[in-house]
């Protein structure tokens, strides 16, 4: 269906039928959407669940990403809170509120985006539910299996720490889009539609990962997250961590801003940080960049880190 | 803690941990909040699911209901969803999105009535996520055990059809609200804080229901939903629906408006709608008013009711 009419014109029950046109189905979905609660099978008896609601303006802007990029970046934010207890989401609702002079087309290319990136792991969306607001809201909640939840709180003095996926290149995207600039691609691209590594939060559970934890408010942040849950120090190495070529591009046309602040603060990459046994062989994607130590707080190098200390709401 | 605080003033962290302290736990909880998801066990190994968005302005005022009763609201809508399944919900996770200038005591109510609600059937709130935004958003998914879910698309020609909990009583005291009064107070307190009847669903679903719906736009239009997706018409009794004399009073005093109007039209008093086969004693709770018949629609007495056809979005 391409249509230039708005949600308020096509009305609340077409553009449900929309939406469950544009959904598929998983051997986990005993009952889909339509019905007052969907039913869904789990593997062992439990299930793990993660919610996180995105506000218009401050978790996305459509002047910037496509509705298909904000789509997929919501649901892989649910689906990077599973990654990060070592589960595989298996089901999604969505519940979804905008105001009447939204094009139709918009909300079909959001649920396109967010279909997309849930099949990187197989979840199916379940269920939902859709209101009028002032904003577009998006807020989704996310189930998965996970044989062996990883919390943040079980890191041990002389744990390794380690990250997968990639650091920094959404924060520089952002930095270059905040600025007027459209690139470098790359960089623009994983801040509209991150690429969160699927494979490594249940690698990490199996290999025997002691804390694990995905990075949304920035490195330094969250493994301060997982220092206080575990009652710890975490040290990290500034020598260990590659830079990508667009986070330095974007550093140096910022005016010479330091490109790690964009690895150890930036958010939205979507990347994992866990802990290991100092004898465990990492995981494939995992890289080494820290250690855990007495004490409490994350330092680089022994020392503090000036700079922003991850993202706050209203303040 | 009694604050004059906004939650701008406290700031993010403060306020999850005040909102932690006010939470319970319970069997089905193996990971609580504070953690990137919560893990949940199950009786079965199946779980059934439901969420709903609630917008400041649009499904609660400030001025008409305390922070408390909103809080309830929210949490019975989704509480009625599993409930409509035939289920009993154990486990909520709850976004809230809110401008900066919101007094941290509202927060604190709010949670307060929604940990009071799931009390009712013993759920807990396993997780969620807060942002800033310019209305209030409520954002709740539930999630509960379901021996043999019920859905929407049982209904068989010559079934008894019934409902559980109050009619008309919530819209009745929405009208009242409306036109500036404040009474009858229990009809202005069931749309503040409605009662669904949790114990109706689990025992319409062991009594054999063959369908089964909640009554939130409104006994036709939920009816309509269950007789569209069983392929069946449905004829209700107009003599057998108990009227509260408070409907009465509101009908009267709106200058003679059919009380039945608000019987069969009005949303949230989280009513239960469920078909039976002919032979099925109805368990406690149940009250019969009509017949599945072979058609499509529903009708009262044999003819369309004239009114609203329960609520839109966007129209």
């Amino acid at each position: 269906m391409v249509s230039e009419k708005t949600i308020a014109q096509v009305g609340e029950f077409a553009l449900i039928d929309m939406v469950r046109e544009a959904l598929g189905t998983s051997d986990y979905v005993l009952i889909g959407p339509g019905d007052d609660a969907a039913h869904v099978a789990t593997a062992d008896g439990t299930y793990v669940t993660a919610t996180d609601i995105l506000i218009e303006g401050r978790h996305f802007r459509r002047d910037w990403s496509t509705a298909a990029d904000i789509g997929r970046k919501a649901v892989a934010a649910n689906l990077s809170d599973i990654n990060a207890m070592g589960g595989v989401a298996t089901a999604l609702v969505v519940s979804f509120a905008a105001p009447g002079d939204l094009p139709v087309d918009w909300v079909r290319d959001l649920v396109d985006g967010m279909v997309r990136e849930c099949t990187e792991v197989g979840a199916q969306i379940v269920g939902g539910d859709m209101s009028a607001a002032d904003q577009i809201i998006i807020s989704i909640t996310a189930f998965g299996d996970a044989e062996r939840p990883v919390t943040r709180s079980g890191a041990q003095v002389g744990d390794q720490v380690a990250f997968a996926g990639t650091l920094g290149l959404a924060a520089a995207g952002y930095g270059a889009l905040s600025r007027g600039f459209r690139s470098p691609k790359v960089a623009v691209d994983e801040h509209r539609a991150p690429h969160p590594p699927y494979a490594a939060g249940p690698a990490a559970a199996a290999a025997g990962a002691t804390a694990m934890i995905d990075v949304s408010d920035g490195l330094l942040a969250d493994l301060g997250h997982v220092a206080k849950a575990s009652g710890v120090a975490i040290d990290l190495d500034p020598e260990a961590f590659p830079i990508l070529d667009a986070v330095r591009t974007v550093a140096g046309a910022l005016g010479g801003v330091d490109p790690l602040r964009f690895v150890l603060t930036g958010g939205d990459d979507y990347a994992l940080a866990a802990t290991f046994g100092a004898d465990v062989d990492l995981p494939e994607g995992w890289t080494r960049v820290g250690t855990v130590r007495e004490g409490s707080g994350v330092t680089v190098a022994g020392a503090p880190f000036e700079g922003d200390p991850g993202h706050r709401h209203w303040t």
